[in-house]
């Protein structure tokens, strides 16, 4: 389908999820809250993966299991998004936006407390 | 910036969470473990707006709130698709094709069980 | 043996687990970062039993279930508290007096809503 | 309260937190399913102290807010195992003894690995 080169990743993307969601009348379900509880469980399944692990050793965790399991998250934070009718990158970018104003260069170079503490 | 139009939603929002993060040297945070542990924790954000909550209220929260949260979990995910050179859309296509074959439209169709228990 | 009956359940229950970590040597892989994701992700496995089912049709789910991912939740908790010196009663009855400022009966009585929104 | 010397922690812990839950008439909201997500949202909270922090350096976290989210966690576990009658020292050494077969000695002893891998 060559004019899906003009169209957003984010459309594709949701175009595929609601198909699927469709098919299998699977829409009954999908309401925020249950969406929202099966972005932090599929979340969970991607800790999973670096349980016990110190953090040097993760970047050789296996890398099949997380492209699958962060696969999971996207899809289901896709499908929330599109029942809000949220543009992706606009509130990612947004975000950014005031994330800038929370932790201005000065003050959060270098350092990981949050906005709160600095 | 003309030219963007032609480029990806994941490369504009990634270039944008890069120069962020760097701007504030903030990479030396960003393992993978950590930056799975962000996903899950904006998650549990986003789920405290539900909480306590009949899924049927739930369609009228605070949008403001759940497109900050959801934005923060987009974030993270980009992040690490990004640290592991992943393609959103090709993951995120590539596990509806799985999925298919886990849930046949003719079983899965209008339930909420688990694949092994279809 | 007899004279458990005059042992407190954290005990009890502590130094069964002690024991059982002990005998396998995973005391190395039980930092308090690992321990609390450990938490959490039991977590998620008991909250995975109500995904895209309705809070009323809850009190119906497997039981079985339900009574195992509780039972890791506690189990990681004790430890986590043990590794503390924290005694469970105190923390919980020192928690629910804080509370009980923060939700004074006057105005937290029949709201779900935040202390921050009363 | 000399008497409450013979009661269990559980006895003791739950009855403090069913006062202060009917004080304020929130069991209309303690269904078993937003119970079970209030514990992974204060295992979340929990989290959050970690968050970007190596293992390592753990040891030295802020031990009052580590008090006061296990104590949160401890709290919706008990009201959760309230609603369904579980006696928690009873099912987590139930599950203790289910784990020894699951995580036989010999086999699991120094390593994390789960218990399928094994």
């Amino acid at each position: 389908m060559l004019y899906k080169k003009f169209m957003s990743d984010q459309k594709i993307i949701t175009d595929a999820l609601i198909k699927f969601r469709n098919e299998r009348d699977w829409e009954q379900f999908h309401n925020s809250k249950d969406l929202s509880l099966a972005i932090m469980l599929e979340a969970a399944e991607l800790n999973e993966i670096f349980l016990w692990k110190n953090a040097e050793e993760t970047e050789n965790v296996n890398t099949e299991k997380l492209k699958e399991e962060l696969a999971d998250i996207f899809a289901f934070a896709f499908l929330l998004a599109e029942k809000h009718k949220l543009d992706v990158k606009d509130i990612v970018l947004e975000k950014i936006r005031r994330n800038s104003l929370k932790y201005p260069i000065g003050k959060a170079k270098g350092t990981a407390k949050k906005y709160n503490e600095l």
